[in-house]
């Protein structure tokens, strides 16, 4: 296993790991580099009824990060029969952002990118879990 | 890998390359036998919203299925966070069926056992994606 993998492995365990003391149930896709026809997502995140995808990637720096078209076009796709959220999950040695991948801006080649100035502006874990909470409290909502 | 863990990983794979032509987004767990903590099922299958948790099991004959324990309480304990409904697919080979997971019979060990009658009166794939497209008809009458 290469470096970069293995160093995005620990920080989906990491997430996996806090979401799920968050009492959120969470599945990991099985390791990248098996003989998938579509990409999928690195975690799905469930609670109470939402659905939450993320897929992570991880930096050694503050540089920007991109995902190529054919990953973001399968996962956007994956993310959206669900019926759930999709959010980049960016580690950098500042710590972990949760982005809205609906924000990535789409580069003329068809990749997306975000920037550091959307990467600063991301969700912490402790968001993204009020988040989730705020949308179960709506959910309640409907049938009080 | 163990002749029956590559028999289960067939049917998972055909499971969910099924469902994904029905237009789920589906995710499958690592292979077994990695550090897990807790147990996690088998596939997460998704639809508009809809959560179905699936733990597969494989035979070569018609008899009882049994599920232990521990495994019964990890992916139940999934099962009620996510806000899904768990299922238990069985292949046989007569076919494959879905089994609502709470109508297994908890044995005096504390097992959990799926005799013939259960499995033979368990839902079709198309039963399934059936069930689940009724799921999502009750939720747009919510908001009609």
């Amino acid at each position: 296993m290469s470096e970069r993998k293995r160093r995005g492995s620990t920080v989906e365990r990491y997430i996996v790991n806090r979401l799920t003391a968050k009492g959120f149930a969470c599945l990991r896709a099985p390791a990248s580099g098996s003989k998938r026809k579509q990409p999928v997502p690195d975690i799905v995140a469930l609670k109470d009824g939402v659905i939450i995808i993320i897929e992570v990637k991880s930096r050694a720096s503050e540089e920007n990060i991109y995902v190529n078209r054919d990953q973001a076009e399968g996962i956007t796709k994956f993310s959206e029969r669900s019926g759930g959220e999709l959010f980049l999950a960016i580690k950098s040695p500042s710590g972990i952002r949760f982005l809205d991948f609906s924000k990535l801006r789409q580069t003329r080649g068809g990749n997306f990118v975000a920037d550091k100035n959307l990467i600063s502006s991301g969700m912490s874990l402790e968001d993204l879990v009020r988040h989730v909470e705020s949308k179960l409290v709506k959910k309640l909502d409907l049938f009080a």
